[in-house]
């Protein structure tokens, strides 16, 4: 019994490196050899960019690529938005003066240059840094980071807020919100315009029109947009039309007996927006948002304009960088690349695949045989695994874009109809869905899969993604059932029985890699049935999902102390298998519950109440992460940091024994 | 000690009570001497229909209006919503082929004509009993509701999944939504109109124009709809059009050089509906939703449209009974009524003011004082309480519609500037801004109220209405402070204390009439400190909210006993007061948790993890509602039949004594 229960040397390490590795980073950038251009350099906050030129702001342009393309190509980032927002960004701070007047940004990975000019260049070196400043704008770093972003479509709702209270206090400041065309398709955004129209309070809208999402955009308002961007007969449409006008007076009186009425209605003919003109605001659009000086024009134009304002603006994602411009999918979020190739720097070859590969290799298997499997996301094909699917099975495949509550409820409605649908959307995301999840699909026990990817911790895009909070939000919803698989095996093993079992089922994965047990696996999932991994009579060690393998790891490092622990594998969170872990908890008196999600209403929670009745018999113990927002960080790290690893399970199990027998 | 362990009796009576009413009324309505009109009383399925003359279809109307007015006179029910559709139900059942052909209703409290069409008339009779059929379309009740609803805004979408399911297995029924224009100021509908345009699915989609939602309509869409309602210009518009258009050519070539793509952007003129053309829509309308023969001529033409069509029908709500249509209102969810007059029946005249009322009287006592205060809802400004503050200050109110996700975010937007918003939703609407409250507000700790009404069972409105999660979905937020409040007098006091808190805080209080104590209150609320209310030794009570009275209760039921229980008013559910509820539940050995909320993730798991290191010195058992969707019936019913009454608890409490008693 040596092992110490002094803070882990192993995590300090790995965070000391990290840190250093910033630091020495940070550095090398800011140093005399940096590669802040010259005009860059002199920028410490958005005012020094007041009497700047118009080619020198153009030249800044230029300059902020080569910075964000050169720290991005190391630290990894979402680099193809934030370039396609470079000229945007920089007349919107020369135009208007933030933090006065107040910037949003929707979702907000678009905001590297806004940090950039806003007194954030040397931090930005340590962008996504454990240490470091955010990939968003978050409102504790900065007076210029007006609104916390991260999920779609918020942004809107939360200027028309500030908006509101602007004008409540008698400020006479403008608001400016930021929103992608992707992000508009989003339930709440639209909510929020069509709210802003009724108002009619004083709002800039910047519709940063760049045709995609994450994924290609789906749904009738971005063909509309896609149509006000390249059909002539839109841009045209004025000047010909007043040559029309002109001469119509000739026809003469008794034609025109309605003159009036249809001198009001031309506007359908005058203004091409009139989708957001019926909605209450005023369309300028579309324009070229590459160009400083008719962005500049624009902006000043609209200072003067009432009400809300809706400028159309049409970007490129990937701007300025070839490799992004071609695959703005690759560049959207990346890792570190070779900035000459744009070819990713995998010097950490990945020995297993990922859950999210396992997801979609199952899925396909069982989907060739099964032609009732339906699969659905919200602009995350890619990243959950779903692009071949897609490819092989266009018709049974739906990518509704921004949009969980609908890609939830419309799975219900297919699941009515006999068809077998999965919902494979991050764990985050599915937030936006509990309603429908509990509303829709719950409560007429209708059977749909949820394929729950990036639960847990996600690394740097930090605490607006991290799906920490699933157990608490799914496990207490009547007929659902509720599964966490320990490895790739168990993921496939699981997907083959959520579509069986004919109710609700969520799957909750990880970002990570597929754990491979060295155990021998089994060959069957009985709903509600957990997993004796390893006997031992000192005390049980129960997991959940992706914390089985470290329990695992701990096991054996326990044992190398004396300590026999006995590990379960719950497999399922809702409903447990309250039987094993009834006997095995009292077997050795002492039960760890793990989990990879906040302690509050988790996993261990859920141990609590099952073991009720017999917890004057056992000392129980929930291990997970702090009722708190997780932040940034490589998951590994973090995990290690917050006690997850083997060693750390170790350590606390370790403690945990020793205050034990003190008590007894 | 000879309280008896048997069914509490006066529940059984009142259950009785309630089943016998039901049996007899139902004997009334459908004995010889009933209300069914000779039509009505043949029509046992919508196939019957399909003989009739249109002149016996409007006969047919004024029957089912008189049936349905005779019903929810004495039933209570959603009485204006149902009579504004009953053409429209009669002409769909008669044009289309039910349930081949897919009729989904979107809320559903607008079905009464539908469920009467469709084999039900005998079981209307018992609409909203604890034994009687829903009053929202259920699929476990009859193959006719496709879809359960009862939330708004889903219906789109679930009429999506249907229609693709029906084009994945090849079949030819058609799939028809009715949905509101206050709902489709929903995000979920706007995200599913958004996806039907791309789709180009054929799909009719009715938008049942009665120009309010519960409260009336907010946004530029409904201001849209208006415009299309009322402005002739545009229904003349074509004829007017076609006749300039017809001169034109005269004016010469020239001026026409760009003819086609004119001609092309004509629609726009010719197109009273563009919004959702634009959308991808083939928009018909408006159309007089209360005219049988234009309703059944139009259906039968749609039937040949392919690809989305929108429907816009206008009705009008409450029509054919004039205290509706005067109140519609009023007569949104009414108790029962004088058939005469439209007068509410009040038997029992509420002895104290609700909880609502509490909490609008104390807000606008507070608000009087501090002009930071600001008030939100969306579309339940009466049902809050929150009518007269909106008289009061306009400039401080915002009903942004049914738009909870665009509310909550859109009061964070406030918070970030100084303001004090407090958002009024009901627990089960609440539901769907899971996402805003933790990423938008809680996340960024803003300093956002959130009063949560209609917390715990509401009644006949049953399990899709019952806000029964919210502990579950809310005490996990990091940074929330979670109170129930047990009395009107705490209500008032919580309320101030939100305020003064400035981080986010919810405030959860059910639909019913505020308790008063017998008890002195206290003065003062300190954050995460619970009430000791009654010392004792025997066991602890430790009640959250509205089962502090019942609690209290039990406490003096067990007293004749000779058990001594101890109370405990929890006040705060996050934070928990640890140090009291320990010292206490160490001191009686035995706690009982009860909360009006499912016992998943609920306050007694909360109390469990806040016990987590005492619980071998401790018996706990939490009592609840069952881990299930509750159906409908009175709320006291209900809550006596889950033995949360002080009967119920008093009975498990000394069961609970027992049980100890034997072990120790």
């Amino acid at each position: 019994m040596k092992i110490s229960c002094t803070p882990h040397k192993a995590s300090l390490h790995h965070e000391n490196c990290q840190v250093l590795f910033c630091i020495i980073f940070s550095q090398i950038y800011t140093g005399s050899g940096g590669f802040l251009g010259v005009i860059l350099k002199k920028i410490h906050e958005p005012a020094d960019l007041k009497n700047l030129s118009l080619q020198e702001l153009e030249q800044l342009a230029g300059e902020i690529r080569k910075f964000m393309i050169e720290v991005i190509s190391k630290r990894g980032g979402h680099l193809a938005s934030s370039l396609g927002v470079v000229e945007l960004t920089i007349a919107l701070h020369f135009v208007f003066n933030a933090p006065h007047d107040k910037i949003l940004w929707d979702v907000g990975h678009q905001c590297y240059t806004h940090k950039i000019l806003t007194g954030r260049q040397e931090q930005f070196t340590k962008i996504r840094c454990y240490d470091g400043i955010s990939g968003f704008p978050k409102r504790r770093e900065s007076l210029y980071d007006v609104f916390g972003v991260g999920h779609s479509s918020t942004s809107l709702s939360a200027a028309l807020g500030i908006a509101q209270a602007r004008d409540l206090l008698g400020k006479n400041n403008f608001v400016i919100n930021i929103i992608g065309d992707g992000a508009l398709t989003g339930g709440m955004a639209l909510e929020a315009l069509n709210f802003a129209g009724e108002k009619k309070t004083d709002l800039l809208v910047i519709l940063n029109d760049n045709e995609m999402s994450i994924d290609q955009n789906i749904g009738g308002l971005p063909s509309y947009l896609a149509k006000l961007r390249t059909d002539p007969k839109y841009s045209r449409l004025k000047e010909d039309l007043e040559h029309v006008l002109e001469r119509i007076p000739a026809i003469g009186r008794t034609v025109l007996r309605s003159a009036e009425r249809l001198k009001d209605s031309i506007k359908y003919l005058l203004v091409p927006g009139m989708l957001f003109e019926e909605l209450g605001f005023t369309y300028l659009g579309p324009i070229d948002g590459h160009s400083i000086p008719k962005l500049v024009n624009l902006f000043r134009e609209v200072k003067s304009v009432h009400g809300p304002v809706l400028v159309h603006a049409v970007t490129k994602k990937g701007k300025g960088y070839v490799p992004a411009e071609k695959n703005p999918h690759v560049f959207h979020g990346v890792g570190p690349f070779n900035k000459k190739t744009g070819e990713p720097l995998s010097a950490n070859k990945k020995s297993q695949p990922t859950y999210s590969k396992v997801f979609s290799t199952s899925l396909e298997k069982l989907a060739a045989a099964d032609r009732s499997i339906v699969a659905i996301t919200a602009a995350m094909a890619a990243g959950t695994g779903l692009e071949t699917f897609a490819r092989r099975w266009p018709q049974r495949f739906f990518d509704v874009g921004i949009a969980e509550q609908h890609a939830v409820t419309m799975a219900a409605g297919l699941a009515t109809e006999g068809l077998k649908p999965v919902v494979a959307i991050y764990s985050t995301f599915l937030q936006r869905a509990y309603d429908q999840i509990l509303h829709d699909v719950c409560l007429q026990n209708l059977p749909v899969v949820f394929a729950v990817d990036r639960a847990g911790l996600v690394g740097e895009d930090g605490e607006t993604h991290n799906g920490v909070f699933d157990f608490a939000y799914l496990r207490h919803l009547p007929n659902i059932v509720l599964m966490a698989p320990a490895s790739g095996w168990e993921l496939n093993a699981m997907l083959k029985m959520a579509f069986a079992l004919k109710r609700p089922v969520a799957l909750r994965y990880p970002r990570a890699e597929a754990a491979v047990f060295s155990s021998p696996e089994t060959g069957t999932l009985i709903t509600g049935k957990a997993q004796l991994l390893r006997e031992g009579r000192d005390l049980l060690i129960l997991a959940a999902g992706a914390m089985v393998l470290p329990a695992l790891e701990a096991h054996a490092l326990l044992l190398k102390m004396g300590i026999e622990s006995c590990v379960i594998n719950s497999r399922f969170i809702q409903p447990l298998d309250t039987e094993l872990i009834c006997y095995w908890a009292k077997k050795c008196g002492r039960v760890l519950t793990v989990e990879e999600h906040v302690l509050s209403g988790g996993f261990g929670s859920a141990v609590l109440e099952t073991l009720e009745k017999e917890l004057q018999e056992i000392s129980l113990k929930r291990l997970g992460l702090p009722d708190a927002f997780t932040g940034q960080g490589s998951r590994d790290f973090l995990l290690d940091l917050h006690g997850l690893s083997g060693e750390g399970l170790a350590r606390e199990a370790l403690k945990f024994c020793q205050v034990k027998e003190r008590v007894y």
